[in-house]
């Protein structure tokens, strides 16, 4: 049986890193968007070794292993499917660009293969599976959880379903978007991180006490400065954005630019437009 | 400023009751399937007295004071609401048939007012307020919570989102529907409840063990039995869905049948059809 799940993107806005030993008690505090453009993922039985194809956003296909994604293979450890699988994984968004793809393709792999394989279990245990994987390769610590949820997420705990706790501010909105580069998650975490964390502190319980879009992407940019973590494409982009009176702020953690409404097109760049999507991660009927 | 939310229908298959003094810890456990049939409702501000427009699944409209339907005065009263709202309500489904109706009328006014007027509630805080408006009106104890996940929800503990715990079965499906009367949730729960509540405790510890939808429908249907709740036409239908090989069972708590994919049209009667629901409540873009 053939089964495939879709799992939005996620643009972390602003957060605070909660590392633990068990990978499903560790994680992020913080608010973000998930985002229509997302991730796609195919699985079915077949012969042979473990099989992944991925195509691009340009639409470029590509042969890999399961090896060269950590958190795709760590799920399919985990569902105890060592071989006999075919993936095909279709991203909208660019790698190590700070939309969550690594973690989308880790629940999107656990959802599909889920039902592909008939592995009978639940919402939550998939959930949690991936955002291990994710927090194991080093590649995200609250994506998954807020694709999961879909709309604006604000993760007020960190960790897996079991143990966190999050909320959501009401909103929808059109969404745009410039990547200028790429940027590893794993080196920003493994430096220093307590200014960021102090600044992450103080962006959610700003975002707290008005959970408004407006509220999160005010709060997103003053920590994105407060953290030190603005690179210069995304501070022009940021301030041009601003200087037409619009409102943007820096993905955590890649070299992009995120606006709500047009605002990007306002100031001039050529961004790639998707929405708030509401939904959170799904498999397809 | 006009806005929109949409709430899907909720069909309980089981359930235990969990009545509190605070209608915030009061609620549900139980498992059931959020449906794209559902409500629609636009709130926008208005002179004077507070109007309610209601279309229901025929296309009739109906005039109506707020105070009709109770969840959704007990929402406006809660966001201070008082006059100058216009409520327009667009009914896919009956009212008293077991889709939780009511619920989803009180999350979609809760979730279109805060937009509407600029109430800047999270989501979990509209959830709060319609969760317990629909507990005190006595018309739904998990719908609401469940209405907002969307999916097929598992209620594993009661309440509103800051006591309860939600986990889902990941399973997308058409669903078919026939409603053969109407039912008063109020009254049934007013009764004798105990068979019921054992009844319900072992369906959720069947689900829990194996998180799939025929599991759902499969304990959802021994759940009627035991807990001596199924009507004569209910009975008769699941009965006819069975003999064809399919999966019904009946809607806590109305006089209604639904089935996973086309095992009521598969025995001869001519359901309504929509599918399983994967967004939850959402706002209007």
């Amino acid at each position: 049986m053939q089964a495939t799940a879709f799992v939005p993107g996620h643009v972390t806005g602003f957060f605070s890193a909660h590392p633990a030993e068990d990978p499903t008690e560790a994680g992020s505090r913080g608010a973000g968007l998930a985002l229509t453009d997302g991730v796609g993922v195919t699985v079915e039985p077949a012969d042979g070794k473990t099989a992944v194809v991925l195509e691009d956003a340009g639409g470029d296909r590509q042969r890999m292993s399961p090896g060269s994604i950590d958190a795709v293979e760590t799920v399919l450890e985990t569902l105890e499917l060592d071989a006999g699988v075919r993936l095909e994984i279709d991203a909208d968004l660019p790698l190590g660009a700070g939309f969550g793809v690594s973690g989308a393709m880790a629940l999107g792999t656990a959802l599909a293969a889920n039902a592909a394989f008939d592995r009978r279990l639940s919402e939550n245990e998939l959930v949690t599976i991936a955002h291990a994987a994710d927090v194991r390769a080093g590649t995200g610590l609250g994506d998954v959880v807020a694709q999961a949820r879909g709309g604006v997420p604000i993760r007020l705990e960190p960790g897996a379903p079991a143990v966190n706790s999050i909320d959501a501010v009401p909103a929808r909105a059109r969404v745009e978007y410039v990547t200028f580069g790429e940027r590893s998650t794993a080196d920003v975490l493994a430096g220093e991180t307590d200014r960021l964390t102090e600044a992450g502190k103080r962006a959610l319980s700003r975002v707290v006490s008005e959970p408004t879009l407006s509220s999160v992407i005010h709060a997103s940019r003053r920590f994105a400065r407060e953290a030190d973590l603005l690179t210069p494409e995304a501070r022009e982009a940021i301030e041009a954005v601003a200087a037409e009176g619009g409102q943007a702020s820096m993905a955590m953690l890649g070299d992009t630019a995120f606006a709500v409404g047009t605002g990007l097109t306002d100031a001039g760049y050529d961004p790639a437009v998707c929405a708030i999507d509401p939904a959170g991660a799904t498999l397809e009927g």
